[in-house]
């Protein structure tokens, strides 16, 4: 017989009732009912019941035995009487009488409980991943990412790309995060760096004619901590093709990440329809560029309908150039307290509060006040009929606008009664970051969002070039590979006006994938880098390579990248990141288990021909 | 139509004569043949012949194109005439006529031909590895690589492992080599490492109940680079399985390595029986702990054939305790030209020379000195019969150990007429190494080695410790991290005895693979760490998270890790790791191409709170 096993913990059934086994495993639980001590064994693949009672050889020793033990014990398989089955695990038909018990690895005393799900500080959890670990929620968790990546690939190569590797210990790539930095021993002074990204490597193996490229590449950035990004290395689903346009790379990555999603997705419901939604009309339908779809809120200008209208605020609002007043219908939010609870929660946000209008049934009190009769009375009245009832606009946007305008604004928004509508004004930029929150909050509040869906969009026509908003400073809005549409022409106009073949992948409010066709010619290289400020010799210094190899025939190409943990924190239905990677840092860059970062030997900093300098 | 191509430069064949088709690629090589330009089109995928002639509208622009330009033609294919038609190619039998073009990437001069095989100085390849990737051999070298990798993974899959990624941004793990390491911006004077090897990861992973582990892993060593290594980040197959011994890891990684060495061996005999030969066996027969098993060649002790006799130098090295004579078989070596070479390479290689004895028939000349007649009588005597002709051993040794300790030696080593013995003496440390090497040569120059074929070896039950020669210090020969075979009752006697559960594979003479069951035992592990002179606190300084997992409940558990670059360096029949890898850097660990390691900016070592030592 095997050393330490014949089965494992998943693997007994009925089947093999009289059989003489041998099982090795955790200490799940221990029950003692009245002199029998039954242990749930667990291991990777499940969980075996074994029992022992007194007439067995080993009853005095399983007794010492604990919680998180590791043990291994030989047996034979019995039924587990009728009333005792299992259904909810597939050995659940029997139970193991214990004959022999070899302790594989004792335990102390447990700064964590393996089983049920109980809370524990983060600081816990990471400091002891190694028993955090072996919770269920955490096993499912890294399986499902395993298993991820492994369908990754497996598309990838169904679609002929091959996975090549990159460097990791290489040059600084000044792409926007900050370079982790590697100091050489061999050339003292100098510094190798961790890729942000294989952006140039991936382009220069294009220009070296691989065609069509895939890595689930390691990622450096040395960025704060947040809860959908790791602090230092994470994964990307990053892809390049050659000779392809804008719509090529959506037509190679949609069924692989569809396919991911349908597999993965739990039975939620995965899109087929991803709609191309250009930034500007992202910004101004959803507040953002990383929409989250399930949310069917569609926000719209509806500035014609206040100017010069009887709402003061607005009407002046609007004679200021690049202003706007834009409406987030809500459908059945149509109540004062609900309304209310909107406007409050812009005057978190920061602001003076959220305009409203919501429509509902002509109530009897209305018409009282219209006819200046009783309540009594209009009630009667409507009853009758001779009174028309319907639909009444409420809110003081609606007093201060008027009824024509009131209803042109329902009509424009197609809302009817028992909806809101509500109302932001200024320049965009200045609100669209809240009115994206506030259509989110409302989507939620009011049961609008699908939240067993994934929803997808593709977001593209991004402007090349941002201006900062004190200097007017020209620069670039995303990264500077992108090729400007319209070529070298595009660039002689009004910069602000360019657009990109660069595009993102939206889902469920998330940024998923990021990509872009590039710019492989070398003259509009320099001249995009030249209206960003940046001369020949700053662009030769930072992206000489990619430069230089662009002399060298390159061929048009483009591609795209997909954050690897997001996806599978989506998947895994997880809200931090951490939660799907098997041994993270805390918030602060620290790895509390390996003790990560240290102090340095004064041998290695002399090597390295470094030296501290101490804090004040 | 596509905006680039309709189909590859690899696909069209006769089926598409008529047909107006679209291709991109690199213009390869340009032909003018008396006013019509053949123009070879190379993509990923193949080559594909276009042609062109005055009477096509693009015929001047054709007419500019140079080599490795990048290119979109629009043309109709035409079938060759039968005496044109290239066998060698898919594309053979058809042509393309040129009716359009647009250049999509020119190209200026170029530092290095695509096209023959011309060879360039590593230094020029490495700068400009865009374009010596472009070259067929890289591309299939890249190709076979992608393919082997892809293969690992699905041979791991398909034996129920998961691939789970471990940190690369990390804890400085001293396992022998040099750590590279990176300064934390959040943490002032603290550093992170990046990993020699996910070895404690996989083993915490094992603690944490993971069962079967495996990644492709980036492992990360700052040593000295030479050609089977990588200066920086190399690759490996790294692999961990709960619940096993020795034997089960061979029996999980054979099938695994026999399976890529036949995929993609091109036909070379992959052997199918791999033998466990212990470190002590293999340092006695073949002089090395990785030998090359293609040839035949065994090494014996033949101290007993030397010991008190007539060679002095022999006879007298043996009085002293621990040494030996050892034989090193030449089938076929049996020419005093062969063994006069032979002693040459040993004086090269610092020896005063080595003893030989080769056998050959008996001659006319050796009989007439023999009986004292002249050799015509001796010839004739040999020619009647009268005197047996037969066998004679030559060389000094032979005559200074007399004719019957000749003969023991010859039929202890199965030697024949033809055949010769080399022979070395001394400390077997002492002389090892170069016996390894002898028997390499001797393999080699008699045709003895097999080179069109893959010989396996498991060297097994490697010394735990190993004692410095000097000092008599005691440390450990392998990695820390194994199970002593014998467990804690081995490591109460002699250190230098205790033999580990410790192997390597060996392939052709390269180490490919290299493993240990774990020692998993907190009691035997300090115990360990202590006879070799670390200290409790030490051992949880330096391994504290493995240490500290170890009092949690930890299976049995080993593995191994098997080189990636090294495997395909070897399918590829390539020296040089450089040949397999993407974009290498070069022996003095810069990257010609991407410039690193360079300086870093004054505001990136502020943030690290680092100084530059300068350099004196």
């Amino acid at each position: 017989m095997h050393a330490y096993r014949s089965h494992t913990c998943a693997e007994l059934n009925k089947s093999n009732v009289g059989d003489t086994v041998r099982l090795s495993g955790w200490v799940h639980r221990v029950r003692d009912h009245g002199g029998i001590l039954f242990i749930d064994l667990r291991d990777h693949y499940g969980v075996t019941q074994v029992l022992c009672d007194p007439d067995s050889p080993v009853f005095a020793e399983m007794e010492k035995v604990r919680s998180e033990w590791c043990i291994r014990i030989d047996g034979n398989v019995k039924a587990r009487d009728a009333d005792l089955v299992n259904d909810k695990i597939p050995t659940g038909e029997v139970e193991v009488f214990v004959r022999d018990l070899e302790v594989l690895g004792d335990a102390g005393e447990l700064p964590l409980i393996v089983f049920g799900d109980q809370e524990y500080p983060e600081e816990t959890r990471l400091k002891y991943r190694f028993l955090d670990l072996r919770r269920e929620v955490m096993q499912e968790n890294m399986k499902l990412r395993s298993d991820v990546v492994a369908s990754m690939r497996k598309r990838m190569w169904d679609a002929d790309f091959r996975e090549y590797q990159t460097p990791i210990i290489t040059a600084s790539s000044p792409e926007g995060a900050r370079d982790f930095l590697v100091p050489s021993r061999l050339h003292p002074g100098k510094f190798y760096a961790l890729p942000q990204a294989p952006q140039q490597f991936k382009q220069l193996m294009m220009v070296a004619g691989f065609d069509k490229y895939f890595q689930i590449a390691p990622c450096f950035r040395d960025e704060d901590p947040r809860a959908d990004r790791s602090p230092t290395d994470f994964y990307q689903l990053d892809m390049e093709m050659s000779f392809v346009e804008q719509q090529d790379v959506f037509d190679t990555i949609e069924p692989v990440l569809k396919g991911v999603f349908e597999e993965f997705g739990g039975g939620r419901k995965v899109d087929q329809d991803w709609p191309q939604i250009s930034y500007k009309d992202a910004a101004l339908w959803y507040g953002t560029d990383k929409p989250d779809l399930r949310n069917p809120i569609k926000m719209q200008v509806v500035s014609e309908h206040f100017a010069g209208s009887g709402f003061a605020i607005f009407a002046k609002l609007l004679e200021n150039e690049g202003t706007e007043v834009r409406a987030i219908p809500a459908p059945k939010g149509g109540s004062r307290k609900f309304c209310d609870r909107m406007n409050k929660f812009a005057q978190q946000e920061g602001l003076p509060g959220m305009g409203y209008i919501f429509w509902r049934e002509k109530t009897a009190d209305a018409v009282a006040q219209e006819l200046g009769i009783t309540v009594k009375e209009a009630q009667a009245k409507l009853k009758s009929g001779e009174v028309e009832g319907g639909m009444e606009a409420a809110g003081p946007l609606a007093k201060n606008i008027g009824p024509e305008r009131t209803e042109a604004i329902r009509q424009q928004l197609g809302l009817d009664v028992g909806d809101a509508a509500f109302f932001l004004g200024g320049k965009p930029k200045a609100f669209e970051a809240v009115a994206g929150r506030a259509r989110a909050v409302i989507g939620d509040e009011l049961g609008l969002t699908d939240n067993d869906r994934f929803a997808f969009a593709w977001i593209v026509d991004f402007p090349i070039y941002e201006a900062d908003e004190e200097t007017g400073k020209i620069d670039f809005e995303h990264n500077p590979f992108s090729m400007p549409q319209g070529g070298m022409d595009a660039l002689n106009g009004d910069p602000l006006e360019v657009l990109g073949y660069q595009y993102d992948l939206a889902c469920n409010g998330y940024e998923l994938v990021s990509g872009a066709i590039r710019n492989h010619k070398p003259e509009i290289m320099f001249k995009a880098f030249e209206l960003a400020g940046y001369g020949k010799d700053e662009v030769e210094k930072r992206f000489g390579a990619l430069v230089n190899a662009f002399q060298y025939g390159a061929p048009p190409h483009g591609g795209c990248a997909a954050g690897v943990d997001r996806i599978v924190m989506l998947l895994a239905d997880q809200d931090n990141i951490r939660e799907v990677v098997m041994f993270p840092m805390n918030q602060r860059a620290e790895d509390l288990m390996m003790n990560a970062p240290s102090e340095p030997m004064n041998e290695q900093l002399r090597e390295l021909h470094l030296r501290v300098i101490p804090q004040e």
